[in-house]
């Protein structure tokens, strides 16, 4: 299987790294950064292009681009990780919507698309054949997407709640365990690298409200957009609510929630047993997911990361070559 | 699809009602009792079938056994759910070979044959080009196997840990919660329908480590078999190691653990920290999965029920069906 990775950001790299670790019988034929890309149809050689990256910064010949790779590179598998812009998907909706209309599968991490324009990617992969994949979108290593599509095939999804954002998480953990206040809590999530420096993105709920919609939209036959959704974040929490949580031997933890037939769509901080099993220490993350046979099955581990999130990517492109290969209307 | 069902308990009753109520495309070609069988290549009737069991405690023909549906009847799938022999296997070992010699595929929930003899099963499931699933015998409505073939496709599993046995949850749940005994507790145990009247199975970890044997035959190139397990049940547990353990923030849980690299297969109860993803409450189940790309993945859900034991089965149903219909060698 031929694959062309856009974007060599943490992401990109590690998928790079995994690829050429492991004996996948994965070729990659072609990569872009913003600024360059290079393309081959025998297959690069990853060593040289993260070696290349690190020193120069470019990957490859700075007269491509990603749309070149996109249009010219010889792959059975777009893989699209450049970074996410939840305003307008792009470019990544573009390099996405060009590969399936090229009859090539899609697997990406990029957030901004899926959220924005699911019901029109998913329209133009059914009708090209092919697969568009984004298990790394929602809840980084947990393979959430796979459990909804195959271990809990034939089963009615009637709820989702999740913790979704790990830097929510991680300062939410910080102000119970040490009774720090938000301002401080944030500022030690920062030192540590898991906030930005604008987090407005994560504490006021957008982030998690995002992957919701990308949960609600894979599950329910209604689709959804970002619009729909009820959102409070975490950044005028106080700590003695979570003071008075702990006197009730519960906690406070921003939860997502998809619930179809209540018409509930919604992130806020909400009250739960220190036992509740969406209760995750630090930047964990956690999804429940009710359904009418198996009852509630909760899915827990590492929400981020350039291995864990290429793991998601890895095992999308696995399934592809397993199940859909034959399915690809051509090769190049 | 046509599937044949051997058992009519719990698990069997609960997969024939949900084949009834759901929508699946999946046909019941015939059924069968430890004294009966029904066989009807146009499809039976699930309710009669139900009510003839209710009233009668038997399904069909007396002059029938499930070897002749085995043999004689025409299904797709050979759905095995007979109640579980640990030393023998018998009778759904022989039932399950014979259906993988005839080239039909097989769903089981029946840990006896899968625990003993996997390595036969899995090899003659090859010859044949079917599929033999048992997604159903480990974690009841938990998809571990879905997890471990396709969630985490791509990924070494370094270890697998977990809580697997509901009754033994339970008991050690009460004893941490209320201050009782041992004895009490597998009274309580008792009272809920969780403990059988001879708990030996259960609380000595046989239950536990027979999943552990199935869940190291799926992840592990090396095959082992019960005897390589080492064993330590909870029925020699005292509350006031559970109070010594409560005093330091910990509690006790029965783990079973995995670790190929290490040479560790092994049931014993475990000290763990109360916010540890594996101390569950109840008759929960809980499995985490420790790989090298996606790091530490825990599943939580139930261990047991009718229905819930019913959604694994169903899940491996869909799965043949979706995936691997095609690959059928005969159709009768």
């Amino acid at each position: 299987m031929r694959v062309a990775v856009l974007g060599m950001g943490s992401v990109g790299r590690g998928v790079l790294q995994m690829i050429e670790e492991k004996d996948l019988g994965i070729s990659v034929t072609a990569v872009a950064d913003s600024r360059s890309a290079l393309i081959d149809k025998d297959g690069i050689s990853i060593d040289e292009v993260l070696e290349a990256k690190a020193k120069s910064g470019f990957c490859g010949d700075r007269s491509l681009t990603a749309m070149d790779v996109v249009k010219k590179a010889a792959y059975d598998v777009l893989i699209e990780v450049t970074p996410t812009n939840a305003d307008t998907g792009e470019p990544a909706l573009t390099h996405i919507l060009t590969a399936l209309e090229k009859g090539r599968h899609v697997v990406t991490s990029n957030k901004g698309p899926i959220s924005r324009e699911f019901s029109r990617i998913r329209s133009l992969a059914a009708a090209r054949g092919v697969q568009v994949r984004y298990e790394a979108t929602v809840g980084g290593a947990i393979p959430v997407m796979h459990m909804l599509e195959h271990g809990l095939a034939g089963n009615r999804v009637l709820a989702v709640f999740g913790v979704l954002n790990g830097t929510c998480n991680f300062i939410l953990t910080r102000m119970a365990a040490e009774g720090l206040t938000y301002e401080q809590a944030l500022l030690e999530a920062r030192e540590m690298g898991y906030a930005e420096a604008d987090p407005t993105y994560d504490v006021k709920g957008i982030d998690p409200a995002v992957k919701l919609v990308i949960l609600a939209n894979t599950f329910c036959r209604k689709p959804v957009t970002l619009e729909d959704v009820e959102i409070t974040g975490i950044d005028l929490l106080t700590n003695d609510a979570l003071r008075l949580a702990e006197e009730q031997h519960c906690t406070i933890r921003l939860i997502a929630e998809a619930i179809p037939d209540r018409g509930i769509l919604r992130v806020a901080p909400r009250l739960l047993p220190l036992s509740h099993p969406l209760v995750v220490e630090g930047t964990l993350n956690a999804i429940t997911i009710e359904t009418d046979m198996a009852g509630e099955i909760t899915l827990i581990g590492k929400g981020a990361g350039s291995v864990e999130t290429a793991s998601a990517i890895i095992g999308d492109l696995l399934y592809i070559r397993n199940f859909h290969a034959e399915r690809h209307p051509k090769k190049t």
